[in-house]
């Protein structure tokens, strides 16, 4: 195998959920589209590099600084929805229900991985409370979400009016025959009247 | 989310088997890495398409034309390999059971998807078999490999001593429970006295 080849390859296998099989498939791929199209894929991975940062107010990914969630006069600046990474943002932004600002905390507690909340963008968030009415621990409903919900709730409830978490349970078009038991109990314990 | 964001997402989602939820991941991942690391992955891409190109005897990918199957003095040029892609090379020099010469058509015969002789490498190989013994149709055990297969060993049987294809049937470490009947009746009929 020639050795730009298999430098595509061994590239392509640093990424995640990308192994030696899929990256040779990509790789010849690539092979076979048009230099132009490659060169846009070359060019767009390039670009984020160079023209995005994080938002220095609230973490999520930018071109300019402070972001537009933080500066659009049009958000509550009221409600503020914490989560774990920026790629978090966009699925609630889909829901329509959220309508306020964000804070990335660009990851999640984790004894087992030696992350403790001086790893994680915790402070800034501190700075930021004035007038704040209520703050949604929107972190990821596993082992790791949970804990810094729990931390963040402790810390966070002396300083904000309200402090709420995401709600478990079923998942909508699910089925209570293939739920698992832990989300299924949470369902139960979660139950509303009707 | 911004422009250079949503551009090399979209880019992603042009890779075949990359949908638009992995090259979201693809992409904030990349946004994380060292920029030397995705230089490098950029650069790669580009090379690709700079630096190779297919062998004018072969059509295997290579950086130098004859490509080095072509030329190595050690490889035994009596027999012929014929494989649908470049990246079937590799799978089958990995056995160690073959160190002849290789044929890519670049594609397999497929009447539904409108792809004859004329648009495959088959009239390239026509000119290889001076001094050629045995010409084995590694082709994949598809339909369209299989039918690429009948076509190629009709026309070249009577050009070459020996026409062999792939042998077919149980997966090393299978199961003959799990098993599809296809390929146990492959088996059954390709058994071998021991």
């Amino acid at each position: 195998m020639d050795q730009p080849l298999s430098r595509l390859i061994s590239e392509l296998s640093r990424l995640p959920g990308i192994g030696p099989r899929t990256a040779t498939r990509l790789s010849y791929h690539l092979l076979k589209v048009s230099t132009e199209q490659a060169r846009r894929l070359a060019e767009a991975i390039v670009d984020v590099k160079e023209k995005l940062g994080h938002c220095s107010r609230c973490n999520s990914i930018t071109a300019v600084d402070p972001c537009s969630w933080c500066t659009d006069p049009t958000r509550d600046p009221t409600r503020l929805c914490v989560v774990e990474e920026p790629f978090n943002i966009q699925p609630i932004e889909r829901t329509g229900e959220f309508h306020g600002r964000y804070h990335v905390l660009l990851g999640a507690l984790s004894p087992q991985r030696g992350i403790g909340p001086g790893e994680l963008k915790v402070e800034g968030l501190f700075d930021r409370l004035e007038g704040v009415e209520e703050v949604i621990l929107a972190t990821n409903p596993n082992v790791e979400g949970e804990a810094t919900a729990l931390y963040l709730s402790r810390r966070l409830k002396p300083l904000v009016p309200r402090v709420t978490r995401l709600a478990f349970g079923m998942p909508v078009g699910g089925d209570i025959e293939f739920t698992d038991e832990v989300t299924l109990g949470r369902s139960l314990a979660g139950r509303r009247d009707l």
